[in-house]
């Protein structure tokens, strides 16, 4: 589970479900022992109750600059954090960033997608290969068999808005078709990443993390940032092989694609 | 359907499935009336085949510049088909056009990864709001009820790589993870379009032309393009709105999402 991996990253750590994870990542009864906690402007206003809660932690937690829309940013995160791991590797990547717009068909741009599908597509897309070489690490130090959030693993924050069963019941109180179109090119970039590397070892998960009351979510959510999150790890906890590229909610239960 | 449809449009018509369904439809026992035949060099060594059957068509086949990844040349063609449908407006536009690269998540690239979203996404989408109105008053001047491809529609050509439910039986042989995440993108915007635009009898449908032997397909394909286009025709010939947002091949079997 998240709370027995040796080193966790995760991005838009600074807000949010991110940070809500950070904080019951390092608050658990067995807490994570290394946590990059990564977003785009560490030293700004936007980061204070993360670096609030570092600094409470200084032993676990590592902020680091990444900005999921800038490769330099990418590849000069994951040296630090090659530096800072070793052979160990990275247990857990949580590429949790996501921008969200609201707009319709006829309402959106093409900045509109092309800003989606940079940074919910192509950031984890770029997180994901730049990562790998500490992932294998990872998988090749822990000698367990199997898969596991605990060994080597890449979970995928998703939305129900990317299952395409079900955006005939929920595309008039939701469009944001640029976010559904990046949501589900996720989905497809994590089916194929866990056919790719399955024989390192490596498991790829799809979480939806609910509809939660955040700055992305709004206030009309059914959920609060903590139940979701305390969902959340629990579902990353019990992952095996057999949720291999699964599409899963915050209670485990599978969505459609 | 398309052969009864009184003005069809078709990107990418210059070869591979585009040319050859601009060949079946004008030579059709009832041919359209107007075909506009779209793609990016009409002048160019590639548009030889096309301009040869347009001067055979000269009354049907009108050779219109169009590149999907160009948003003046969209407009520009569809100012340019505006003038020549009028009221009656544009009945049929088939998204046809489309870029394959066969890379893996370790061998892609962002740019491949943006040439696919841009020219397989962003490209149908943009060709979609700027003929919107034409297809608005093709469904206002048919005066028939319901939807069909004879009335108002847009065909999106997706393919079973957009398949997330296939991907473990598909991605050993045919990795393209640039072209899955598009066109799972376009499935999904097609899904958006057909729920947003349901009101205005518009139908929105997407088809998977088989493993065909073209430049695109391979040499290894199952089926030829005359048979692929033969199919293709005769399903959206059938299309009602009960199948609106269907995913079918061109047999007219339904696909998983």
């Amino acid at each position: 589970m998240a709370a027995h991996a040796v080193s966790v990253l995760i991005t838009g750590a600074n807000r949010g479900l991110g940070l809500e994870m950070v904080k019951q990542m390092v608050e658990a009864s067995h807490p994570v022992r290394k946590l990059f906690a990564c977003c785009r402007d560490p030293e700004g206003a936007r980061a204070e109750g993360l670096q609030t809660l570092a600094k409470k932690h200084p032993n676990v937690i590592v902020v680091v600059r990444l900005d999921a829309t800038d490769l330099s940013s990418i590849k000069q995160c994951a040296k630090q954090v090659g530096l800072e791991v070793g052979t160990g590797g990275l247990n857990l990547l949580i590429n949790n960033a996501g921008v969200l717009a609201k707009s319709t068909l006829q309402e959106t741009s093409a900045e509109d997608m092309q800003n989606a599908f940079n940074t919910n597509v192509l950031g984890p897309m770029n997180i994901i290969k730049e990562f790998l070489p500490h992932l294998r690490a990872a998988a090749k130090a822990s000698g367990i068999p199997g898969m596991s959030t605990s060994k080597a693993a890449v979970v995928n924050i998703s939305s129900f808005l990317a299952s395409m069963e079900t955006v005939k019941q929920s595309y008039a109180l939701f469009p944001a078709i640029s976010y559904r179109i990046s949501k589900a090119g996720l989905n497809m970039l994590t089916l194929c990443a866990a056919e790719e590397l399955k024989d390192d070892q490596i498991l790829f998960s799809l979480l939806h993390p609910g509809w939660v009351r955040t700055d992305m979510g709004g206030e009309e959510g059914q959920i609060d940032a903590p139940e979701s999150v305390q969902g959340m790890l629990s579902v990353m906890a019990s992952l095996t092989e057999k949720q291999n590229a699964a599409f899963l909610d915050y209670e485990g239960r599978p969505l459609a694609w």
